[in-house]
Protein backbone atom coordinates (compact mmCIF):
# COMPACT_ATOMS: atom_id res chain seq x y z
CA UNK A 1 0.00 0.00 0.00
CA UNK A 2 1.19 3.27 -0.78
CA UNK A 3 1.30 6.17 1.68
CA UNK A 4 2.28 9.42 -0.88
CA UNK A 5 0.32 12.40 -0.07
CA UNK A 6 -0.67 13.68 -3.16
CA UNK A 7 -2.34 16.97 -4.48
CA UNK A 8 -5.27 16.46 -7.01
CA UNK A 9 -4.74 17.36 -11.02
CA UNK A 10 -6.36 20.34 -12.73
CA UNK A 11 -7.34 18.33 -16.23
CA UNK A 12 -8.38 21.40 -18.48
CA UNK A 13 -10.27 19.48 -21.50
CA UNK A 14 -10.45 20.94 -24.69
CA UNK A 15 -12.16 19.69 -28.14
CA UNK A 16 -13.20 21.52 -31.59
CA UNK A 17 -17.23 21.55 -32.11
CA UNK A 18 -17.89 17.87 -33.66
CA UNK A 19 -15.35 16.04 -32.16
CA UNK A 20 -17.13 14.23 -29.63
CA UNK A 21 -15.77 16.07 -26.82
CA UNK A 22 -19.13 15.71 -24.82
CA UNK A 23 -19.57 12.05 -25.12
CA UNK A 24 -15.83 11.28 -24.52
CA UNK A 25 -16.42 13.38 -20.42
CA UNK A 26 -19.73 11.44 -20.36
CA UNK A 27 -17.76 7.88 -20.29
CA UNK A 28 -14.69 9.21 -18.51
CA UNK A 29 -16.93 10.33 -15.78
CA UNK A 30 -18.58 7.13 -15.20
CA UNK A 31 -15.19 5.64 -15.20
CA UNK A 32 -13.52 8.54 -13.07
CA UNK A 33 -16.90 9.76 -10.35
CA UNK A 34 -14.55 11.30 -8.22
CA UNK A 35 -13.41 13.96 -11.09
CA UNK A 36 -15.16 17.31 -9.97
CA UNK A 37 -16.72 20.11 -11.95
CA UNK A 38 -15.77 23.68 -10.71
CA UNK A 39 -18.70 26.46 -10.27
CA UNK A 40 -18.66 29.01 -12.79
CA UNK A 41 -19.39 32.30 -12.23
CA UNK A 42 -21.82 34.07 -14.26
CA UNK A 43 -23.04 37.77 -14.69
CA UNK A 44 -26.45 36.32 -16.37
CA UNK A 45 -30.12 35.57 -14.74
CA UNK A 46 -31.08 32.87 -12.68
CA UNK A 47 -33.10 30.53 -14.36
CA UNK A 48 -36.21 28.88 -13.33
CA UNK A 49 -34.59 25.96 -10.96
CA UNK A 50 -31.16 27.05 -10.94
CA UNK A 51 -29.36 27.33 -7.70
CA UNK A 52 -26.83 29.77 -6.72
CA UNK A 53 -23.73 28.15 -5.77
CA UNK A 54 -24.41 24.66 -7.30
CA UNK A 55 -25.42 25.28 -10.94
CA UNK A 56 -23.71 28.63 -10.98
CA UNK A 57 -22.08 31.51 -8.64
CA UNK A 58 -24.22 34.08 -9.71
CA UNK A 59 -22.51 37.80 -9.60
CA UNK A 60 -23.60 41.18 -10.99
CA UNK A 61 -21.28 42.79 -13.27
CA UNK A 62 -20.24 44.97 -11.28
CA UNK A 63 -18.81 41.95 -8.51
CA UNK A 64 -17.30 40.41 -11.44
CA UNK A 65 -15.57 42.98 -12.56
CA UNK A 66 -13.92 43.68 -9.02
CA UNK A 67 -13.04 39.96 -9.20
CA UNK A 68 -11.61 40.01 -12.25
CA UNK A 69 -9.75 43.04 -11.85
CA UNK A 70 -8.07 41.19 -8.49
CA UNK A 71 -6.96 38.35 -10.61
CA UNK A 72 -9.77 35.65 -8.92
CA UNK A 73 -10.42 33.96 -12.00
CA UNK A 74 -8.57 31.47 -13.90
CA UNK A 75 -10.08 32.51 -17.03
CA UNK A 76 -13.27 33.82 -18.06
CA UNK A 77 -15.07 35.08 -21.14
CA UNK A 78 -17.74 36.66 -22.39
CA UNK A 79 -20.11 34.96 -24.47
CA UNK A 80 -22.59 37.84 -25.66
CA UNK A 81 -23.75 40.18 -23.11
CA UNK A 82 -22.57 37.67 -20.33
CA UNK A 83 -19.37 37.01 -18.75
CA UNK A 84 -18.57 33.77 -17.06
CA UNK A 85 -15.11 32.91 -15.28
CA UNK A 86 -13.53 29.77 -12.91
CA UNK A 87 -12.85 31.12 -9.33
CA UNK A 88 -9.13 30.43 -8.78
CA UNK A 89 -9.67 29.48 -5.09
CA UNK A 90 -12.77 27.06 -6.43
CA UNK A 91 -10.33 25.26 -7.76
CA UNK A 92 -7.22 25.49 -5.53
CA UNK A 93 -9.65 24.59 -2.47
CA UNK A 94 -10.21 21.37 -4.25
CA UNK A 95 -6.44 20.48 -5.38
CA UNK A 96 -5.20 20.96 -1.89
CA UNK A 97 -7.50 18.64 -0.45
CA UNK A 98 -6.08 15.83 -3.15
CA UNK A 99 -9.57 16.31 -5.06
CA UNK A 100 -9.09 16.73 -8.79
CA UNK A 101 -11.01 18.77 -11.08
CA UNK A 102 -11.98 18.28 -14.65
CA UNK A 103 -12.46 22.17 -16.70
CA UNK A 104 -14.08 21.74 -20.00
CA UNK A 105 -13.52 24.35 -22.06
CA UNK A 106 -12.30 26.28 -25.38
CA UNK A 107 -8.99 26.98 -26.42
CA UNK A 108 -9.17 30.92 -25.39
CA UNK A 109 -9.97 29.91 -21.73
CA UNK A 110 -6.92 27.09 -22.12
CA UNK A 111 -4.57 30.17 -23.17
CA UNK A 112 -5.80 31.81 -20.09
CA UNK A 113 -5.18 28.76 -17.35
CA UNK A 114 -1.84 28.18 -19.37
CA UNK A 115 -0.45 31.50 -18.23
CA UNK A 116 -1.88 31.05 -14.48
CA UNK A 117 0.05 27.78 -14.62
CA UNK A 118 3.50 29.19 -15.86
CA UNK A 119 3.05 31.66 -13.05
CA UNK A 120 1.87 30.00 -10.07
CA UNK A 121 3.69 27.54 -9.02
CA UNK A 122 0.56 25.64 -7.42
CA UNK A 123 -1.73 25.53 -10.03
CA UNK A 124 1.21 24.92 -12.76
CA UNK A 125 2.33 21.49 -10.69
CA UNK A 126 -1.40 20.33 -11.15
CA UNK A 127 -2.81 21.49 -14.37
CA UNK A 128 -2.53 19.04 -17.40
CA UNK A 129 -3.74 20.25 -20.85
CA UNK A 130 -5.87 17.62 -23.19
CA UNK A 131 -7.19 17.95 -26.51
CA UNK A 132 -9.59 16.03 -28.15
CA UNK A 133 -8.55 15.85 -31.87
CA UNK A 134 -10.02 14.35 -34.59
CA UNK A 135 -7.79 12.40 -37.16
CA UNK A 136 -7.73 14.93 -39.22
CA UNK A 137 -10.13 17.84 -40.96
CA UNK A 138 -11.43 16.04 -43.57
CA UNK A 139 -12.65 13.54 -41.02
CA UNK A 140 -14.16 16.12 -39.05
CA UNK A 141 -16.11 17.53 -41.92
CA UNK A 142 -17.62 14.20 -42.33
CA UNK A 143 -18.78 13.84 -39.02
CA UNK A 144 -20.30 17.41 -38.95
CA UNK A 145 -21.92 16.37 -42.76
CA UNK A 146 -23.24 12.98 -41.23
CA UNK A 147 -25.02 14.52 -38.28
CA UNK A 148 -27.60 16.30 -41.39
CA UNK A 149 -28.72 18.57 -39.24
CA UNK A 150 -26.88 21.97 -40.56
CA UNK A 151 -26.08 24.26 -43.66
CA UNK A 152 -22.99 24.01 -45.72
CA UNK A 153 -23.18 27.86 -44.40
CA UNK A 154 -23.24 26.15 -40.79
CA UNK A 155 -20.72 23.10 -41.27
CA UNK A 156 -18.09 25.69 -43.27
CA UNK A 157 -18.48 28.14 -40.46
CA UNK A 158 -18.13 25.45 -37.89
CA UNK A 159 -14.89 23.88 -39.69
CA UNK A 160 -13.35 27.17 -39.44
CA UNK A 161 -13.71 27.63 -35.64
CA UNK A 162 -12.63 23.84 -35.34
CA UNK A 163 -9.35 24.42 -37.50
CA UNK A 164 -8.45 28.05 -35.12
CA UNK A 165 -8.94 26.01 -32.29
CA UNK A 166 -6.71 22.97 -33.83
CA UNK A 167 -4.12 25.22 -35.14
CA UNK A 168 -3.45 26.07 -30.90
CA UNK A 169 -2.78 22.41 -30.06
CA UNK A 170 0.43 23.48 -28.72
CA UNK A 171 -0.87 24.69 -25.84
CA UNK A 172 -1.91 21.16 -24.50
CA UNK A 173 -0.02 18.51 -23.31
CA UNK A 174 -1.56 15.65 -24.55
CA UNK A 175 -4.12 14.61 -28.04
CA UNK A 176 -6.64 12.37 -27.57
CA UNK A 177 -7.67 11.53 -30.97
CA UNK A 178 -10.92 10.51 -31.32
CA UNK A 179 -11.42 8.45 -34.28
CA UNK A 180 -12.61 5.30 -32.12
CA UNK A 181 -14.62 6.16 -29.59
CA UNK A 182 -13.64 3.55 -27.16
CA UNK A 183 -10.30 4.01 -28.35
CA UNK A 184 -10.04 7.56 -27.21
CA UNK A 185 -12.34 7.08 -24.41
CA UNK A 186 -9.45 4.59 -23.07
CA UNK A 187 -6.93 6.86 -23.98
CA UNK A 188 -7.78 9.22 -22.00
CA UNK A 189 -8.69 6.75 -19.11
CA UNK A 190 -4.48 6.19 -19.21
CA UNK A 191 -4.29 10.05 -18.94
CA UNK A 192 -5.93 10.23 -16.27
CA UNK A 193 -4.23 7.65 -14.61
CA UNK A 194 -0.83 8.45 -15.57
CA UNK A 195 -1.32 12.19 -14.33
CA UNK A 196 -2.10 10.58 -10.79
CA UNK A 197 1.63 9.15 -10.92
CA UNK A 198 3.50 12.75 -11.77
CA UNK A 199 5.89 13.67 -9.01
CA UNK A 200 4.69 17.57 -9.48
CA UNK A 201 1.61 16.46 -7.25
CA UNK A 202 3.75 14.14 -4.59
CA UNK A 203 3.81 16.70 -1.35
CA UNK A 204 6.21 16.90 0.90
CA UNK A 205 9.03 14.05 0.73
CA UNK A 206 7.99 10.50 1.07
CA UNK A 207 11.13 8.79 1.60
CA UNK A 208 12.42 9.92 4.98
CA UNK B 1 -6.40 5.90 -38.83
CA UNK B 2 -4.24 8.90 -37.63
CA UNK B 3 -1.71 10.42 -40.15
CA UNK B 4 -0.02 12.39 -37.48
CA UNK B 5 3.93 12.75 -37.43
CA UNK B 6 5.46 11.67 -34.59
CA UNK B 7 9.01 11.95 -33.27
CA UNK B 8 10.30 9.03 -30.61
CA UNK B 9 10.25 9.42 -27.22
CA UNK B 10 13.16 9.44 -24.87
CA UNK B 11 12.52 7.70 -21.98
CA UNK B 12 14.94 7.53 -18.83
CA UNK B 13 14.07 5.02 -16.43
CA UNK B 14 15.37 5.09 -12.87
CA UNK B 15 15.31 2.98 -9.83
CA UNK B 16 16.98 2.19 -6.59
CA UNK B 17 18.74 -1.09 -5.92
CA UNK B 18 16.71 -3.83 -4.63
CA UNK B 19 13.43 -1.88 -6.00
CA UNK B 20 12.42 -4.29 -8.92
CA UNK B 21 13.73 -2.08 -11.88
CA UNK B 22 15.28 -5.04 -14.11
CA UNK B 23 12.29 -7.46 -13.82
CA UNK B 24 10.37 -4.26 -14.49
CA UNK B 25 12.22 -3.17 -17.76
CA UNK B 26 12.14 -6.86 -19.16
CA UNK B 27 8.01 -7.15 -18.42
CA UNK B 28 7.80 -3.73 -20.24
CA UNK B 29 10.16 -4.49 -23.03
CA UNK B 30 8.13 -7.95 -23.91
CA UNK B 31 5.23 -5.50 -24.14
CA UNK B 32 6.95 -3.06 -26.54
CA UNK B 33 9.87 -4.76 -28.83
CA UNK B 34 9.92 -1.42 -30.64
CA UNK B 35 11.53 0.04 -27.55
CA UNK B 36 15.34 0.56 -28.25
CA UNK B 37 18.23 0.92 -26.41
CA UNK B 38 21.40 2.92 -27.38
CA UNK B 39 24.84 1.52 -27.09
CA UNK B 40 26.53 3.07 -24.76
CA UNK B 41 30.58 4.39 -25.22
CA UNK B 42 33.07 2.76 -22.60
CA UNK B 43 36.85 2.86 -22.37
CA UNK B 44 37.13 -0.81 -20.74
CA UNK B 45 38.32 -3.31 -22.68
CA UNK B 46 36.95 -5.51 -25.09
CA UNK B 47 35.61 -8.92 -23.55
CA UNK B 48 35.42 -12.17 -25.60
CA UNK B 49 32.18 -12.47 -27.10
CA UNK B 50 31.69 -8.60 -27.37
CA UNK B 51 31.59 -6.88 -30.68
CA UNK B 52 32.31 -3.43 -31.27
CA UNK B 53 29.00 -0.96 -31.97
CA UNK B 54 27.13 -3.61 -30.60
CA UNK B 55 27.39 -4.04 -27.00
CA UNK B 56 29.41 -1.13 -26.50
CA UNK B 57 31.46 1.66 -29.13
CA UNK B 58 34.78 0.76 -27.43
CA UNK B 59 36.82 3.85 -27.22
CA UNK B 60 40.47 4.75 -25.51
CA UNK B 61 40.64 7.30 -22.79
CA UNK B 62 41.84 10.12 -25.30
CA UNK B 63 38.85 9.75 -27.78
CA UNK B 64 36.54 9.99 -24.76
CA UNK B 65 37.75 12.55 -23.21
CA UNK B 66 37.80 14.74 -26.90
CA UNK B 67 34.36 13.79 -27.37
CA UNK B 68 33.63 14.48 -23.25
CA UNK B 69 35.27 17.78 -24.31
CA UNK B 70 33.29 18.41 -27.10
CA UNK B 71 29.84 17.90 -25.27
CA UNK B 72 28.74 14.92 -27.32
CA UNK B 73 27.72 12.58 -24.56
CA UNK B 74 23.94 13.19 -22.87
CA UNK B 75 25.44 11.42 -19.97
CA UNK B 76 28.79 10.10 -19.17
CA UNK B 77 29.99 8.28 -15.56
CA UNK B 78 33.51 6.87 -14.05
CA UNK B 79 32.63 3.34 -12.62
CA UNK B 80 36.17 2.57 -10.97
CA UNK B 81 38.73 3.17 -13.61
CA UNK B 82 36.31 3.05 -16.81
CA UNK B 83 34.10 5.73 -18.30
CA UNK B 84 30.78 5.12 -19.96
CA UNK B 85 28.61 7.25 -21.51
CA UNK B 86 25.51 7.70 -24.08
CA UNK B 87 25.95 9.69 -27.46
CA UNK B 88 23.56 12.57 -28.07
CA UNK B 89 24.09 11.29 -31.45
CA UNK B 90 23.01 8.06 -31.23
CA UNK B 91 19.59 9.24 -29.31
CA UNK B 92 18.74 12.09 -31.67
CA UNK B 93 19.21 9.80 -35.08
CA UNK B 94 16.90 7.52 -33.51
CA UNK B 95 14.38 9.92 -32.19
CA UNK B 96 14.06 11.75 -35.39
CA UNK B 97 13.41 8.87 -37.16
CA UNK B 98 9.81 8.28 -34.97
CA UNK B 99 12.15 5.36 -32.59
CA UNK B 100 11.77 5.59 -29.02
CA UNK B 101 14.56 4.72 -26.75
CA UNK B 102 14.83 3.30 -23.34
CA UNK B 103 17.82 4.41 -21.07
CA UNK B 104 17.76 2.38 -17.73
CA UNK B 105 20.36 4.83 -15.64
CA UNK B 106 21.31 6.20 -12.28
CA UNK B 107 20.19 9.46 -10.42
CA UNK B 108 23.55 11.37 -11.57
CA UNK B 109 23.05 10.25 -15.07
CA UNK B 110 19.38 11.24 -15.25
CA UNK B 111 19.92 14.84 -13.59
CA UNK B 112 22.74 15.20 -16.68
CA UNK B 113 20.18 14.45 -19.15
CA UNK B 114 17.73 16.64 -17.36
CA UNK B 115 20.40 19.26 -17.42
CA UNK B 116 20.49 18.73 -21.54
CA UNK B 117 16.83 18.29 -21.80
CA UNK B 118 16.76 21.52 -20.38
CA UNK B 119 19.14 23.16 -22.52
CA UNK B 120 18.14 21.22 -25.63
CA UNK B 121 14.27 21.39 -27.42
CA UNK B 122 14.58 18.47 -29.35
CA UNK B 123 16.03 16.32 -26.01
CA UNK B 124 13.41 18.85 -23.87
CA UNK B 125 10.68 17.38 -26.33
CA UNK B 126 11.41 13.76 -25.79
CA UNK B 127 12.71 12.83 -22.93
CA UNK B 128 9.95 11.85 -19.97
CA UNK B 129 11.95 10.62 -16.66
CA UNK B 130 10.54 7.95 -14.63
CA UNK B 131 11.07 6.41 -11.54
CA UNK B 132 10.60 3.12 -9.71
CA UNK B 133 10.13 3.24 -6.08
CA UNK B 134 9.01 1.12 -3.22
CA UNK B 135 6.14 2.06 -1.49
CA UNK B 136 7.86 3.05 1.15
CA UNK B 137 11.77 2.87 2.42
CA UNK B 138 10.94 -0.12 5.17
CA UNK B 139 9.39 -2.04 1.75
CA UNK B 140 12.76 -1.77 0.13
CA UNK B 141 14.38 -2.72 3.24
CA UNK B 142 11.95 -5.58 3.90
CA UNK B 143 12.91 -6.83 0.21
CA UNK B 144 16.88 -6.63 0.52
CA UNK B 145 16.29 -8.67 3.45
CA UNK B 146 14.06 -11.16 2.27
CA UNK B 147 16.58 -12.07 -0.71
CA UNK B 148 18.44 -13.54 2.44
CA UNK B 149 22.02 -13.20 0.30
CA UNK B 150 24.02 -10.28 2.03
CA UNK B 151 25.09 -9.39 5.34
CA UNK B 152 23.47 -6.40 7.89
CA UNK B 153 26.24 -4.16 6.26
CA UNK B 154 25.62 -4.76 2.79
CA UNK B 155 21.94 -4.06 3.21
CA UNK B 156 22.82 -0.67 5.20
CA UNK B 157 24.85 0.50 2.26
CA UNK B 158 22.26 -0.49 -0.56
CA UNK B 159 19.52 1.61 1.76
CA UNK B 160 21.89 4.00 2.23
CA UNK B 161 22.48 4.46 -1.58
CA UNK B 162 18.81 3.86 -2.11
CA UNK B 163 17.58 6.98 0.20
CA UNK B 164 20.12 8.84 -1.86
CA UNK B 165 18.78 7.94 -5.34
CA UNK B 166 15.01 8.57 -3.89
CA UNK B 167 15.76 12.00 -2.51
CA UNK B 168 16.03 12.77 -5.96
CA UNK B 169 12.91 11.89 -6.91
CA UNK B 170 12.09 15.48 -8.08
CA UNK B 171 14.33 15.03 -11.08
CA UNK B 172 11.68 12.94 -12.29
CA UNK B 173 8.30 13.67 -14.10
CA UNK B 174 6.70 10.19 -12.60
CA UNK B 175 7.10 7.86 -10.08
CA UNK B 176 5.79 4.23 -10.54
CA UNK B 177 5.10 2.65 -6.93
CA UNK B 178 6.58 -0.99 -7.46
CA UNK B 179 4.18 -2.61 -4.70
CA UNK B 180 2.65 -5.14 -6.71
CA UNK B 181 4.90 -6.19 -9.91
CA UNK B 182 1.86 -7.02 -12.26
CA UNK B 183 0.27 -3.26 -11.24
CA UNK B 184 3.77 -1.56 -11.70
CA UNK B 185 4.26 -3.30 -15.66
CA UNK B 186 0.81 -2.02 -16.16
CA UNK B 187 1.98 1.72 -14.45
CA UNK B 188 5.03 1.84 -16.84
CA UNK B 189 2.92 0.66 -19.43
CA UNK B 190 0.34 3.47 -19.38
CA UNK B 191 3.52 6.07 -19.29
CA UNK B 192 4.51 4.72 -22.68
CA UNK B 193 1.48 4.82 -23.90
CA UNK B 194 0.62 8.38 -22.66
CA UNK B 195 4.24 9.54 -23.86
CA UNK B 196 2.95 8.78 -27.43
CA UNK B 197 0.17 11.43 -27.04
CA UNK B 198 2.13 14.13 -25.79
CA UNK B 199 1.95 17.31 -28.15
CA UNK B 200 5.82 17.66 -27.77
CA UNK B 201 6.38 14.63 -29.55
CA UNK B 202 4.07 15.70 -32.98
CA UNK B 203 6.05 16.99 -35.62
CA UNK B 204 5.12 19.85 -37.90
CA UNK B 205 0.84 21.25 -38.20
CA UNK B 206 -1.04 17.82 -38.65
CA UNK B 207 -4.51 20.26 -38.66
CA UNK B 208 -3.42 22.24 -41.87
Amino acid sequence: MCKMMRGGDLIVLSGPSGVGKSTLVKKVRAFHPELEFSVSCTTRAMRPGEIDGKDYHFLDEEEFSRRSDSGAFLEEARIFRHRYGTLKSEVLERLRAGRSVLLDIDLQGAKQIRAVADADREIGAAAVFVMIVPPDLAALEKRLRERGSESDEQIALRLGAARRELAGFRTYDYLVVNDDLETAAADLDKILAVCRMRTAIVQGDPFV
